[in-house]
């Protein structure tokens, strides 16, 4: 089964943090990376998301730019990429600002655990797709995001979902902006969190690909050495 | 009060771990990183780790280069720097291999709270320095060992005492290396763990100095901005 092209883009601070340890998001980067995550999300078929984030952050991940949302419609395509929440319970909020805000579709991947009614309710906003039973089948998921003509997702996190697409062997790259702070925090979400592995021969490989001083920090591309 | 130079020097995973959820440390490096840590080590007056990393890992923190130790004894140094360990409750095991392994200084910083006959114990092994009352007071520490002649100080982890050096504004640099993994995992330990900040303006903002590809990741060296 051909799978579509994955990867995760994502500021954390220099210890890895992505947020406090009370869930909220900083701000880690500047205006160069600002535009560098518009671009990449213009660029992309979809954007995806885990129910988490979305309960936390409230993202609308739409496209910033006009020019860049213009450029997407000159090309035929709705003005933003598709978004897409993970999210096995149907916890999303029929009043999310991913829901609301912006043109283009909106797809909720979740398991056949989720509660009848509020998938009713949430069809009205968005594309149901259903994979898996008490948890979303990730693979099985982004097998019918490839079918559905879905080429080129672009992963906002959370720590969560990354674990779970990066365990699954579903990432192709990995974007990190490494902020010009500390956060610390024992409890604090990072880049990846999830089970994690436990011996040295289970994690997961990377390859080095470009190194891009930005804003006060650093961009670093991975990818994945499978 | 006049106080040492101390940086912090790690090795961590993409995303931020400097050991499995287990407490595990795994290889993150290759020999050119395990090259500059020594060479650092040997530069250094003292090597200062905690409690927690020592019970974890049973570290002897010793310069591994006969020759770099040859160039310390010539310029009528011990082989190795000493070797300060900060244990408030002075769990410190009199046989730990810090103590034993190799020439050189000890040092054990501890707080009244800890045991009379532990403290008697490890005081045939090490110099004990008591400070604070329930935990130990980290600047008065570090202002006792630059009184006793240990100007540049290289920390070694782990996440905790990394966190209650730099919330203290006790660190001046922190170099990391970023390995070609993701470990992975929701409770592993980070760069920087300890409570962590909860608002933008308390992170510790950091400056970056310089960038260095080194082994299979990178090197970076981040200043700290006061």
């Amino acid at each position: 089964m051909s799978l579509p092209y994955l990867f995760i883009n994502a500021a954390m601070s220099a210890d890895g943090k992505i947020a406090s340890r009370l869930r909220e998001q900083f701000k880690l980067s500047g205006e160069e990376d600002f535009a560098r995550v518009d671009r990449l999300r213009a660029e992309s078929d979809a954007i995806m998301v885990g129910v988490g984030t979305l309960l936390a952050d409230n993202p609308s991940l739409t496209v910033k730019s006009e020019k860049l949302r213009e450029a997407r419609r000159r090309k035929g395509l709705q003005e933003n990429p598709a978004r897409i929440v993970v999210d096995s319970r149907a916890r999303t909020p029929p009043d999310a600002d991913l829901l609301k805000k912006g043109s283009g579709e909106r797809i909720i991947i979740t398991s056949r655990a989720a509660d009848k009614d509020k998938i009713e309710r949430l069809r009205e906003r968005a594309t149901i797709i259903t994979a898996g039973e008490r948890r979303v089948d990730l693979r099985k998921a982004v097998e019918e995001l490839e079918r559905l003509g879905y080429h080129r997702i672009m992963v906002e996190g959370g720590a969560t979902l990354n674990w779970s697409l990066i365990e699954e062997g579903l990432i192709s790259e990995i974007y990190t902006f490494i902020s010009n702070q500390i956060i610390g925090g024992a409890t604090a979400p990072t880049l990846v969190d999830g089970t994690g592995y436990t011996t040295p021969e289970e994690t997961t490989k990377l390859k080095l690909e470009s190194i891009e001083p930005l804003d006060k920090g650093i961009l670093l591309k991975w990818q994945i050495q499978r």
